[in-house]
């Protein structure tokens, strides 16, 4: 397969979208921005023997590497449009291409997405997707726009990916957690609802205290955060003694929910809304002033985690 | 170096732009395009031991990886503006790191480059950069726009980066053919000037043949090519005969110089605006309704070359 070929199998996925002038095939592409709207951009890499096995379902890595850069969108309130893609490989595995497309395909045309672009190069198998997104100016939700008093919500459940990642459960347990950690589900319509409603806004790919220490630390406020409201699947609950379930909750990562603040005036708008686009949604503690994370447990007590969540190039 | 201490690292270096609302350290960057202009958007990647190796100027690495993907908004005469970076890197090695962002940021400051956005993940060393410029409506250049009986330009010199791949010359000649290959000038002056007097554009790095190839098939056109014309750099000539010259001149990648066609009318415009923008231009052809590619020599005897060009993954 030459490089070319490799361009047209790619090329032959994309869905169109009216606003693209020029998609793949020239220097770069060019896109119609609609008037009144902001650039939402992220790009996220995932590399072989770091985010995924050489043996792993190429279907779910390219289902996964549209995921967290939708993810990403999800968390800002942005309307996912165009992407590009860079894909190193180490040899043209045509069926390992296809798989791969499949699901990488698949989840950005489900969110109305068109590849514009991007490389194909030799190289130890690594994707990297930038995602442009668009959100009405002045509508973005963003990290450092929590305020004390506001509620602390968070949608779907969490820890379901670290079970999945740990090998948890058996049957259609183990099925529906490791689906968690293979397939997420970005939450894009969430995402849009929220528009309006939330203050700061983040989504859970470290874990949700590393994520939250974000938004505390952006926001300038500290938080407390009640155990007992953490959401769980059945299959987390059927599996896992509670000490387990809430650090799996704490500090597990992937799990692709948005944590997110709201004034305590839009609760009802919020779960009618969020609930309306599909999501379930759940109230888990709110913004103080007193910095740092207070976590307690079912009867009050403080509670912490042994692990705080992922960090790449850690050294301690 | 934890992964935050890195991300730190990059952001000390951004540049400013008014129009960034959102920069480094959201879940995504919020942009303020300016209304009336399209958006262009490149990725290129860089991978180790493929685009370069790992005992190189780290410098020079970034430096490219910075000059590739402004090359390919030059081909679209597309002014620069934001990127994301997406770095892979084996082990946190500050002084590599330094270096390189240095050569990175470096060349991105001179075109007002912010860098937004991006991630940093462990991994064979990569470089992924997305690159988002503005064009305005209706003035980006194409490949697919060249006609019969339109002049074949090109910019600079040609075949100097693959004679200092080849380590050709010696001394001061040498190092100008090295430095050619390791830090290309991208040639967004020119493209800017070229608005309103190109047709069809393409930046040269595959080589000058397989990357007049695209034009030619995208425009579905032919052209006659003029050996005489190629522009050569002195060092390319002291170290070169002819026929090893034209085949680096042809075949030859990784020169980052404009390609592009313009209707005869416009010859003057062209010598005046592009050389305005302190870029060499050369005519080096033109288009004709022949498919194909015919090259003269000197004599008026057609010529071809042994070898035609870079391509991944190519099978034969």
């Amino acid at each position: 397969m030459a490089e070319f070929e490799l361009i047209d199998a790619i090329a032959r996925r994309v869905r169109r979208r009216r606003d693209v002038a020029v998609g793949i095939g020239d220097d770069a592409a060019l896109l119609n921005p609609p008037p009144g709207y902001q650039l939402a951009i992220t790009q996220d890499t995932l590399n072989e023997s770091v985010h995924f096995r050489s043996g792993d379902d190429p279907e779910a890595i390219g289902c996964k590497a549209a995921a967290v850069n939708l993810s990403d969108l999800a968390a800002m309130a942005a309307e996912p449009a165009w992407c590009t893609l860079s894909l190193a490989l180490p040899d043209a595995d045509r069926p390992w291409l296809d798989a791969f497309l499949d699901g990488f395909t698949g989840l950005l045309a489900e969110h109305d997405v068109a590849l514009v672009g991007g490389d194909t190069t030799r190289g130890p198998c690594s994707i990297s997707v930038t995602l442009l997104g668009l959100v009405p100016e002045g509508q973005g939700l963003r990290r450092d726009a929590g305020k004390v008093g506001d509620d602390l919500w968070v949608t779907g459940s969490l820890g379901d990916a670290a079970a999945g990642l740990a090998g948890m459960g058996s049957g259609d347990q183990a099925n529906y957690l490791r689906g968690r950690l293979l397939r997420p589900q970005p939450r894009i319509a969430a995402g849009l609802a929220l528009r309006r409603h939330a203050r700061a806004c983040i989504d859970v790919s470290d874990g949700l205290l590393a994520d939250l220490g974000h938004v505390l630390r952006a926001s300038g406020v500290g938080a407390e955060l009640w155990l007992s409201a953490l959401p769980a699947s059945p299959a987390l609950q059927a599996c896992t003694e509670r000490e387990q379930r809430w650090q799996l909750q704490c500090a597990g990562g992937d799990d692709y929910e948005l944590l997110f603040s709201a004034a305590p005036v839009d609760r009802v708008a919020i779960e009618r809304l969020v609930q309306a686009s599909g999501t379930p949604v759940a109230r888990i503690g709110r913004l103080v002033d007193t910095p740092g994370c207070l976590i307690s447990d079912p009867d009050g007590q403080r509670w912490q985690p042994s692990d705080l969540g992922y960090q790449h190039f850690q050294t301690t």
